[in-house]
């Protein structure tokens, strides 16, 4: 008998529809709602046809919510709209779970230096957690605004972390540099994403200036104490979901494989959804699922920390690791409705 | 509390490892064991790794499962392999599920001509069930012995079933026009199927002579009545998962686009798994999921009933559907543990 | 020492892009311009980053073109437009190889009828001339006005006409399935052609009303004498480039396996593009070339004749087949400046 | 009116064909023999479809060659066999150009220590001139055996040779992360290269232990006099053609942006085949081409230079790199047979 009802803004992106996805079977909450501005009046199916007889939901507008009187609410809208809605159409007065970017810093200054844009609703930005449950699951128990992190971000700062925090590396001048599929750059069509432009291809995108930067640095800084300096070069990758992180960074006291090895073993030993590996994982051992996968190791040779890791963007990514969060929010089990296992092959 | 116990004979190809997927999340089935002559006294994650710290399975020889008393038995073994199996390691005490092509013909003798090898165990084919829920439910109620049946024929005769059986098409000279992910082919390396030679490819084989024709003509005639006569030519598609069937057949009485798709409608109403379209499905809209899609029409232009289907060959083509035939010899709600959602993206 | 002056009107689509590849090196003609109203003032390495260092070309508007006193035009554009500018900028002095669909047809209501638009330029219909070597070379020759033929019918018609000129299929109820990658589908962005929405799917469209199927028909019957009906059925594949047709048809006197094979090799003997395969083609064996491969059988259980045919769509299926009919119309050999070798892997 | 006569060692591999289809062309030579020890007696279409009616080769064994005086042979064999072959059939008295690793060491001690072999034929490694016509034209044009060069070496190698030997970083604890194009492993058949394990997937490999990692030091150190220490991660790209290399390094002295940009447009400035981007490159901008792009870039919040770079692994990774080294010990313009446009899209 589910328990919670929530509700999802914003229908016509990936990180709606995968919402939709894993909250439509997930054993303690009910779907009580769906908008979606552009598409209100239609069945979700009409934009999504592979939830045809899967979930029957009528679109409505944002203006139509309140009725509904829901636990939580989940913002699947582009950075920058997010923050317009909850001041616009009174969204405060709910819990929120906002997937976009707006809520993310601390520091409005920082937000606008790299989105380019005013905050319309700074005055949110204070309460906010940083929706990242292996780093500040505290936070997220009682926060009533979580901004639910970036798919880079998520899989370079679980590798990086415990490096950081346990003193074992610079934290300055690392580079981490991501490999991500198509779905992170979002549902609408563009020419860098139409089809012959992406199959078959590979390339760097955003040097120096990828908005995800600030994001790994601040979040890194916020939860270890150090200042850290990150240097990070997104790459797009010829396929759909999956995100591969690679790091390199320099140790300032002296290890060895073993114990970088072990150190991660020991931080995440009771993590529902980051798996150590033993040997560098790879994106489909993760499609589908909210796990993270993690390898680190160290070079002898060159005297450099590595460590890979991979994340399905559109879950731990985005909606799964935001579910995740509605978990702790709601006091459930934290892998509840999130067992879904890797679709591989 | 799960209330049955299964067991997997074979761990190593696609089918093993998505029984492992499907059967591991069944509310009411735990998996006694899996067994693999190859890995025995390995870990299940040696060979498959996305499923590591979720399926903490050791691998075991098919000699020792007798202790396990299972309630059931699916083989995922090659064809050849499967009829050797049941025969030699007394496997015909358990009720089972095979997920190979051995026993899916009554006739000893097409079987031998079509897969060019000696059957080593007729005495069962008599009593063997074919696996198509759809089309043998009361059937498969009772027995004792599931021929699960091919991709290929699953995506072709759940489409043209309905149009035999109501007498719409002429039931010889139907064109089977199907074109598969590369799973279909197995997890053995060949050069036909190294990645670099598969790749931004495409290309027809088996014209002609496939051994799924047989399948689907037999199967359509044993649900029908009719003997019926299909040319079959399967294509490879550069992808992993997914068959999308396209049929041509000529009406042998007056129809119209709106019969054909009132017919398709009324026919599958019930069934969890045909989802009927109003356009034609594609294959991601079914990833990963039990699910098969269909689409049909008429031109008038032409004279001809054209089908479009689509099913994950490894889940309706395989896996999931041999989960539907356990659900059904169980007695369990038919759709039970086979929800999942296709993976779209 | 170059001896005839070519320009290209439209640089932005692919087609554009790949006649400046293959003219670039064409021993006998050099591009005097390239055109495109939206970048006229650009560098085409700006639209076209691969040619950078190759071909220093500054786009022109269509307006400035006559100082350049071409020998011949290829129109590169959509449909819809060629004929727009044929008859608005005077291009009607030049010879002229339209790349569209808008001179294919001798009926300007077939065109209005499949096209769903007014034909502004209907007097030029009746001298085109269809530019498909293989069948109508001798016109070619002495042509004004060549509409170069669509990627799916060169694919269609290269294996139908044997068959029909020589009396061996009925000529009506041809089935042609036609698998096309997505440049097929143009240069411009579309949610249908977003990558994550093609990347390991694949799909049906069009079905009944593709308008490459009078196209098909009519050209067959030009050719045979035959009046003929196809029904046409097109597909997506999930790569960049490359078409696979697939017919069935059946016979309409006593033929066997031997007999077709031999007509296909006596036919196409003497042609540098088509080649005859002994068994089925692929897609790869043909990319970047404009080679056409073609494999035909036939099945005596079912009594139908089956062939397999493969075209880049760029190349023998666009901008290859018009440097083809350019070399007619100059009277070079007709090969010169095509001998591309497929690029495989 | 070709001038030389040269042969191939070795035909079944990738290498093999794409020498094949570079020196069909090739103005200046004919191909006077093509070896297989597995398929002497066939036809080369037989392994390679795509060369049907084009190249008419009768492989041949390595022991029938002497007869056909060639004026260089290419060794397209893998590591390892290339040096007992040289040995093992006295093809030291031809001109040899070798596309495995085995001579491309000073020092048989690193090659024995990273290929985990012994070397069998040393003596020759001292005379073998290392192949990367950008960096050793001079002593290329003289020698008598060419080691061609790895194709991630060749990747990062132009990069960073122009940052190294102008003293503009500091040479050890670079990091280079390249990600390959599956070819890249070759023409056999194994299972982390079958193609559902390749597909929509992506991964790290031979972290720290990559064999080329020497052979970007080795090289880097020969030709700008410093030593170098390279931390080497390769991934697997899911496409079949194309390397693309990101490298990070620290400068040694203040530079900026522009600094940086310009240095690399004034090495590179006359050669054929490297082209400066002003933007990162893509891997489909240099498909099938001889081409290496290159972008580099400063990042001055973290101190770092930045580089991308991309090559056809089989192209200047390996065929076009051997026929532009053979162009140079032949005195022919260095281009020659080798403006092929990139295959884009």
């Amino acid at each position: 008998m589910p328990k919670y009802k929530v509700g999802i803004v914003g229908a016509t992106g990936y990180t709606g529809s995968e919402l939709v996805r894993l909250l439509s079977q997930h054993p303690d909450v009910t779907i009580e709602f769906v908008t979606s501005e552009s598409q209100a009046g239609n069945k979700i199916q009409k934009i999504h046809p592979h939830l045809l007889d899967i979930a029957d939901i009528d679109l409505i507008s944002v203006k139509e919510i309140d009725k509904h009187k829901p636990d939580l609410v989940f913002l699947a809208l582009p950075h920058g709209v997010s923050m317009s809605f909850l001041k616009e159409h009174g969204l405060d007065k709910f819990a929120i779970i906002d997937l976009s970017g707006d809520f993310r810093f601390s520091s409005r200054g920082i937000y606008e230096e790299w989105y380019k844009k005013n905050h319309v609703a700074p005055q949110y930005m204070d309460d906010a957690v940083y929706g990242l449950p292996e780093l500040f699951r505290d936070k997220i128990r009682n926060a009533r605004l979580v901004a639910n992190p970036g798919c880079y971000p998520t899989s370079a700062i679980l590798p990086l972390a415990p490096l950081i925090k346990n003193g074992l590396i610079h934290p300055s001048s690392i580079v981490v540099d991501s490999k991500s599929g198509v779905t992170g750059a979002g549902a609408k069509p563009k020419a860098g994403l139409h089809f012959p432009n992406v199959f078959g291809n590979f390339t760097a995108y955003s040097l120096v200036n990828h908005r995800h930067t600030p994001e790994i640095e601040n979040t890194l800084q916020k939860h270890t104490g150090y200042s850290t300096e990150v240097l990070f070069t997104p790459h797009l990758l010829p396929i759909d979901r999956g995100i591969l992180t690679t790091t390199y960074s320099t140790p300032k006291k002296p290890v060895n494989k073993d114990l970088v090895e072990e150190l991660f073993h020991s931080v995440y030993e009771k993590e529902h959804f980051v798996r150590v590996f033993d040997e560098p994982p790879s994106i489909k051992n993760i499609r589908g699922s909210n796990y993270c996968d993690i390898y680190a190791t160290f070079d002898e040779r060159t005297n450099k920390i590595i460590t890979v890791s991979t994340i399905d963007n559109l879950v731990k990514g985005a909606a799964g690791q935001a579910v995740q969060n509605m978990n702790i929010m709601f006091g459930l089990i934290e892998s509840t409705g999130l067992k879904h296992i890797p679709l591989n092959p």
